[in-house]
């Protein structure tokens, strides 16, 4: 099958980390074995059944399947080399899970190069990588075909392909923008190292530069350094914030570009949109630190922030870009701002990323449809005569998928308020005491793959606190909000399995 | 105008607690002036300006304006009684509100026959009767008219009227509604004081049994009594909890069954779903109370609830059913439940009462016809080419009418959203430390017309604490989530105000 297909593209992967681990003098056998067992059991799953035709049914249960057992089978290397908290099966699963579907929460206990060896933190790197380019062809060549939650609209600004044309057109669009991902990740690695070689950034060595540039581009924000970004000079966090900006983007918009017309991105509504929700959050964030109002205590370990203009533009900006790209690196434990600053951030991670792209969440393209929506209501209470579409990028979206949106964001809410409870609730049990807003961190961080929360799950810190079966939860939680929900809910609808 | 007829009609009202303060030595100086006030201001409004032709546009404003000056006009009896909190402008402005929109949240600081004369009290539930009865007509005759939020499908069960055949029709159907709303007061009346005079309710005298029937009809939840409805017996509990039920139903369907055609009340699929939310939230309530792990602290002013199998069931109901509702009576103080027991309760505020009555909130029927449209997705996701129109009580709703109900919900969502953290960032400002959860019972208490949250504004408590601005703030939730949002909201936008 398909699955089985994916597996054996795959075994080349640990290759990376089994490199890392003979340059620095580790045991390459955690990744020898993964590599091996992805070779038996893809090999094993083609000859079981061999390529049906991936109609729109099938495809569901492709995509749903393969972000499961792809993330299982990526747990072999945390339970092979045995290191740390991350070495129980429960905790792996979690760790790889947030790998591959790009969210960034962590159960790592200590995050150092003591606690674990340089490969095994480069494979924990990898998985988001290779997650971003799994989502990527998700979103701009499966979804909008399948039509769900409202991921049409998605399409409008893609090269299209259609289900049935799965071979070869997929293809080509998958290489289309695999190409783009890649080349935008090795100028991450360039900046990143350049900045290094020219001195402005002395702790990011060449590991580094490729360690953080494999989790920017998929907006994945595991980082090997405990303090995530706080470790690394202005010069790289600036730089970090464009590349996050880049990430971010519909992938789509750089293709047009790339083959000459640059226009569509600056009248891309979505990306207008994008921009615009970045730059309110940001200066509403700077203003506040700046004014020393938005912190609640001084961070000791970096420079002071209240009347800095630059540090406090920096530390908003970054913040701002990591959430709602929802990447979630950070450049200071914004555990140390004030709780209504933190509010600002915790309501970004509603926000989500662009369509077509590695971000996760909501994203800006649904929630400017529904704001056209709710004016359209507004509109036609008052001249409910009118004929009134709504337009996306001069394009008039289908009424099926305003509708589609409506219900996606509906279906969002939903999960994540009973998540919330379920989490509050496991966490009353286990006399945890989260409060309310932790509880609400941790549930938006998981769905919306953002990664870290607010407070006891904040940037610097880690989802170990919670038991096994909320940790499995939020595996559940990551898992279908990285596959936009619905196309996991359809696979448990008793209507799939009837012919 | 029309709304000068308003007050002209509302101006024999204070006649009601004009009797009452004569019957108890009390000055009915304040209800005097208020009928002068209405007599004076109908007049005038009604010469400035002839009835226009009341039509669409104009609907709008007459019924945002309406429930903005007789709040207004109702502050008149507190500010010149002159007694306890309620005398200075913002709260007597929060307490009339409150009553007219069938609120129930309360700024007393003392609720006693000592602390306020009981014609005040007395008025004080009388708004809520009169905010009742304008609430029927609204629901029923004229929101579905107007096509606000979806409020068309209330109109499925309701006696036609049009918008433009204003008068008589809708006279029609507003004296057959009052005439049943009146109809259930008297027997709240008659079924509250009966008990009494069976020896089956000490504390429930004439007085208590009319002031508590003008608050239940309503779904208002006001009461004379400080601990609310834990000052009566379980006779009186059980009692209360029947006409709770009636004063959620759809009034539509009363007026149908009275007319011989009763099966329509149980082949409704608003009615069944109202019924089973409250029999499954009760039921988990019931149960977690039972067991003795809903409770936090024994509370020693009533029964062990603990292993009483009528205690905990009375209990348990009652809440689910005043939370349902949007009533807003207690029972018990349930701030002494287990956090997690009060988070089902804060859940329960969510849903609202049904159409077609004066409960708040987002109501029944809009949840059925999103969990439909959510199936549905689902559905069409696996067969895109099915079509399945979504059945309401065996008629098919119209697409546009089931975008309406998911943008309406959008917009309590977000109008929700943004008020929790601006009453929460007010409440860190003040220094009250408001937990979250508490922000979110305040917002959704007053938002979803329910009265009382949890905590600093649990059943027992008041919103006192809070600061001015965040009480006029509420004042504007009650307001606006009293006429559906959406008809307050089209007022604002500017393309109301262009010809
Ligand atoms: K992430
Ligand atoms: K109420």
């Amino acid at each position: 099958s398909f699955i089985g297909r994916v597996l054996k593209y795959l075994s080349a992967a640990p290759l990376f980390p089994t490199a890392v681990a003979l340059l620095y003098g580790e045991s390459p056998l955690p990744f020898l074995v993964t590599t091996a067992v992805m070779v038996v059991l893809g090999t094993a799953l083609e000859r079981l059944q061999p390529d049906p035709d991936l109609g729109h049914r099938e495809a569901f249960l492709f995509v749903s399947l393969t972000w499961l057992i792809v993330p299982v089978v990526g747990t072999i290397p945390y339970l092979v080399a045995g290191q740390g908290t991350v070495a129980s099966p429960v905790n792996a699963l979690f760790e790889s899970m947030s790998g591959f579907t790009t969210t960034g929460s962590t159960v790592l206990g200590e995050i150092s190069f003591e606690a674990h060896s340089r490969s095994i933190l480069m494979w924990r790197q990898l998985t988001q990588w290779l997650g971003g380019m799994g989502i990527l062809v998700l979103m701009v060549a499966i979804l909008p075909e399948l039509s769900v939650g409202g991921a049409q609209i998605f399409r409008e600004e893609a090269p299209g392909v259609t289900i049935d044309k799965l071979t070869p057109h997929i293809q080509d669009t998958a290489r289309a923008l695999w190409a783009i991902y890649a080349g935008f990740t090795l100028a991450a690695v360039l900046t990143y190292y350049g900045l290094h070689l020219l001195g402005v950034a002395p702790n990011m060595d060449f590991y580094g530069a490729v360690a953080h540039a494999l989790t920017t581009l998929p907006t994945g924000g595991f980082s090997p350094r405990a303090r995530s970004m706080e470790a690394f000079s202005p010069a790289i966090q600036w730089a970090v914030i464009l590349f996050m900006v880049v990430a971010g983007t519909n992938f789509a918009l750089f293709w047009y570009g790339f083959r000459g017309e640059p226009r569509r991105l600056l009248r891309n509504d979505e990306f207008r949109g994008y921009l615009f929700a970045m730059a309110v959050v940001s200066a509403l964030l700077a203003g506040l630190l700046f004014a020393g109002v938005g912190l609640a205590e001084a961070p000791t370990n970096i420079d002071p922030i209240p009347g800095n203009v630059e540090n406090a533009l920096r530390q908003a900006v970054f913040q701002t870009v990591a959430i709602v790209t929802t990447t979630g690196y950070a450049s200071m434990d914004f555990n140390t701002w004030d709780q209504s600053t933190q509010l600002v951030l915790l309501l970004a991670m509603f926000l989500g990323g662009s369509a077509g792209s590695a971000a996760g969440g909501i994203k800006i393209v649904r929630w400017y449809v529904i704001q056209k929506a709710m004016s359209r209501e507004v509109f036609q209470s008052i001249h409910p005569e009118a004929v009134h579409p709504i337009r996306l990028s001069g394009n008039v979206a289908e009424e099926e998928t305003v509708r589609s949106i409506l219900v996606f964001v509906m279906t969002f809410f939903t999960i994540f308020a009973v998540s919330t409870v379920l989490i509050y609730v496991d966490s009353l049990r286990i006399g945890l005491e989260l409060s309310a807003i932790e509880a609400v961190g941790a549930t938006v961080a998981t769905l919306g793959n953002v990664g870290p929360g607010v407070g006891v799950v904040g940037p610097m810190n880690n989802f170990l606190p919670f038991s096994a079966p909320a940790k499995l939860y939020m595996v559940f939680l990551m898992w279908i909000g990285r596959l936009e929900i619905l196309s996991v809910l359809v696979v448990f609808a008793p209507s799939y399995w009837k012919r």
